[in-house]
């Protein structure tokens, strides 16, 4: 029986009914509340949501009525799939009430003392939610903020994670990204149907090449030292449900073998292996060896998701490797990263 | 009224019907013969090629009867859209019978006396055609083989042309291409349904990374110096009808600005502009310059197929610059860049 | 030179765009205005509407400003693309005011005195137009509206009016709906790719149930006599750009011969192929005898998009016959209707 | 620890890798051998197969050698995913041998002695099985062949089967149908992209106008008496992955009310039901109350790919009611169904 109460912020829209339906039968969080914006306060979840998830809305949750996204009625521990348009404020109000806010928003990820975590790269950054609520700091709040990166930016990161030990220089990426990473409504079927937008909004690239120079970072007296790799991404939109492609060129400081490489892909691994956290992938990266592949619509589901997809390994000629890589953007990239989050913060004492 | 007889071989093929309908109207060229594969022969064209194509089949080519694909009926210049596996030694015989074949297949591509043209950027190549009827030399045949690049390498060809004034030395390079330049059947639709598959067969890669360098090269005492530019290419297949889309990170010497390498872009010109021949789009390249385009949906049609889209270009944190390119692979990727081919050496007198 | 001034009502929208592409090279009508909602207003067009076909936007129109949705400034001559939500009073104020409004919303189209025209069908319920104006009358107003019918029923209308000669007496069909009739940003792509929806909002299948027996109405005594047909309709929208397919079968009471039915569509014709106006297809109705066809992406565009394909004509076991009927729904179902209307009426004397 | 060994013939196509994936886990059936052409003969099934599901290949039937499909060292119970151009003789080859052969080919559906079985439906029918083996009767064999419908006719024969009680006469269906129903390659890529064929070639419409007659009739004297409604179907291929989507009206000669239908539907059981079954859903017929539904991304994986959906349920103006109807193909409709099938044979003692 599931324990913790849990709230969702942002509960209607795509990444808030990925939480709903990735906690339905989490064995530690219960979804007790649902905040929301005004046009769906008040009403039962089942109707404020319009399901759009193939997994079904367990009844318990469809029962809720939803609440706005304010403080006060929400148990401590909060989720957020809110929209980066109003994500900041009301985030911030929330860890200014004392709610550990655990989310997949955009606003707060590049501030300095609020970890932006893979909990198999770089668990240890939890250490900087000591400086969150310091006296006389920025913010100086009484709860925290946890966020999680960017649903490109995270499978790069966990495809580059394991090659820093082989001199990560330079990494050149271009994204094929899913269409349940623009949320919903989201991109118009004229826009994407037998098409490719070559271009996505809010950022997107800036927020590969940056947020994944604090994830791959090191943790040096309680500050995030950035990892120095220089990063180039083109990002672009294709027609598919689920699942973000990525295709990467690295500059290896020291030109490891090609089995070094694979080898230091299937065998990476992390807090979340060690502690079986329930979220955690056995592993978190998975290298096919058949030529075709990752691809979407085969490998998106690996780990329940949780699981980086990487293959065609070879040499660059103009760099030294280039690689695909492929993980799911809602759940790894996003509504599941936060729980494994939330999942490593309970384990280690810190809800 | 046309006036001069082609024939076409792998008529039934994909690429066999984009020339059947890119000649429809043509104001030289007239389909006089139609030559496929043992299943054909004898058949009227409009039942053996299943016509898959929007255009409308022209009567009096769907009325043709086939003939194999052997020297003797055909007339002297015959286009080829041939697969691969059987182009090579078909197109050869051809050649050493006396005909003119202007190929689309990879086969003859890469020896040292068969132009691999894109006129707008090494018309002079033709130049290369002396040396294939040359007494004593390889292959020493009567007629003469011209061929176009492969259809992914021809849009990277066209956007790097004009950066060889700027000093081009690298390109990293990501396709998303088109289903139809799989052919027919092609790509299975349970494979790429809502999916991406993150290879393409028969060394399309390799083809993109060394057939730019010899389109890209100089003519220099009858032999073609490879330009020395470094390429890096991955290539993937997605859901899009027509249409390859490239990602690219380019390295340039001479850092030029991007306003320069914009107007490198929309000034570029060759031969085919020159002569005015019926194929040539006014502008080879078109500059893109909202932020989300091109698009294959909504680009790809530009200059009746024959103009390369830009678009998107800025700085590369680990090259010089990046940029999307966009081309149609079925025309000026396959059989309207053969057509082009064709009339060049029609207005050069070499047919 | 094209010397008629005309408006567009709705201009911004995805019906707006095609009456601007499909006016580009008019010979009779010159988009000289066009108005759409207050966001728009004062901007010019080529800001206001984000333009999204992959046709060219002329640059003559992209540099007009946009007016607001008021009479006014606008010709005598405009034509809508309203949204229906706000068509109906927006429409009456500009026939109030005087104007001719060729509109293509739906809420007006089954108003006793509002002709509702596909002009091959009925062009002689244009009479109805006398009673718009007629003092003591509803509406009473200076100006008038002329209609066409919604996108699916214009596509049924076309099949089904050859064979009221057959005794028409039931009608079952199934639809299968182009995203494009959804408007932009219509329908979300998460909902649609690789997806059935079954299921058009708006009143759709009652549309295609009463405004087909309209259509194939007879004018007695300047007003419409229904048609006795009885239609049920079941509609779905399904993953295609352009192209809504239909699948009926129809219970006839003099039970014809195939043949018969295949020469009544074959032969069918009407005013406009008789005034040979510009808009008007050679051939209204082509029946295709291939067993797979007509298909959306081979046949949606014939006739420049103003020909309904049909096929598959057999015996129905139910009822009589059944077949596969197919139109362009934003050309012959919408803003081509409009215009083949406004040149019927500009023939006729009524401009 | 499933205890029965099972053969499955045509074991690398796609209801083969259909029937691997489901018997993965089954709780009585092991997959013990594995038949497929000569081509796959001697080959891993890893090798031989090209796995194209999402769900994972099991190592243990990964590591199997390809049989040539010919008896002898196959297991008494045998699935069959044989191609319909081979399955008719193969088939009788295994049945003649002794084995019993569950099949999914449509060869054997339609003969007198055996069964095409629903078990929700017609359980009953596998009385039939005692006059295949007869004496002096035709075919004679000493194993056994039983079949499931054809994907298209199981979820109309579902939803059909409980209006039975209202006095069934007359049934008009389209029907949408996903690509996997095709095999593999099956439909090519080009032919559906952003589009729908209204044709599906093998005879699919007869197969269902004549195959539901058989699943719905009643035993009567050993023979099985077709059920009286006359049925019309046009079937079409669209763009979905999974999933057959029917949009039926039907004529009932009692006109029971809505609710009475709804109600058949949702109480509607069988003897997979009362015994259990592993592959039996709870409720093998759902109605949905949503006005959208059912929808193949959302619904069609209810009840593990063998609930049928149906909903929009309402009045046909030409016949009595009209509804949509969804259902998994290739699980429900062919491998799933016939697994059913062979639970249902052992727990009836018929292994």
């Amino acid at each position: 029986m599931p324990t913790i109460p849990v709230g969702i912020l942002g509960a209607t829209g795509m990444v808030g009914q990925q939480f709903v339906a990735l906690l339905a039968r989490h064995p530690w969080f219960r979804v007790a509340w649902l905040g929301a914006s005004q046009r769906s306060e008040g009403k039962a979840y089942r109707e404020a949501a319009a399901w759009r998830l193939a997994a079904p809305l367990p009844d318990e949750v469809g029962d809720l009525d939803v609440d706005a996204a304010t403080p006060g009625r929400a148990p401590q521990l909060v989720f957020s799939g809110l929209d980066s348009s109003v994500a900041g404020e009301i985030e911030a109000a929330f860890a200014a009430a004392g709610h550990i806010v655990v989310s997949n928003a955009r606003n707060h990820r590049m501030e300095p003392t609020i970890p932006l975590l893979i909990p198999e790269i770089n668990a240890d950054h939890l250490a900087l939610l000591d400086a969150q609520g310091a006296p006389g700091t920025t913010p100086g709040w009484k709860g925290r903020i946890v966020t999680n990166p960017n649903c490109a930016a995270v499978v790069l990161a966990m495809a580059l994670a394991p090659l820093r030990a082989f001199g990560l220089k330079t990494a050149i990426v271009t994204t094929m990204q899913a269409i349940s990473g623009a949320g919903y409504p989201g991109v118009a079927s004229w826009d994407i149907l037998g098409n490719i937008i070559p271009f996505i909004g809010g950022g997107e690239e800036e927020k590969i090449e940056t947020e994944t120079k604090k994830i791959l970072g090191c943790l040096n007296d309680k500050r995030i030292e950035l990892h120095p790799v220089t990063i180039s991404a083109q990002t672009t939109r294709v027609g598919v449900q689920n699942g973000h492609t990525l295709s990467a060129s690295v500059g290896l400081e020291h030109r490891p073998s090609l089995d070094a490489i694979v080898e230091a892909w299937r065998t990476f691994k992390g807090r979340p292996q060690e502690l079986g956290l329930p979220s955690a992938p056995a592993q978190p990266i998975v290298y096919l060896t058949e030529p075709n592949r990752p691809q979407p619509s085969l490998d998106v589901d690996r780990g329940g998701g949780m699981t980086v997809s990487v293959g065609r390994l070879r040499p660059c000629p103009v760099l030294d490797y280039k690689f695909i890589a492929l993980g799911h953007n809602t759940i790894r990239g996003a509504a599941g990263a936060a729980i494994l989050n939330a999942e490593l913060m309970h384990r280690e004492g810190l809800l």
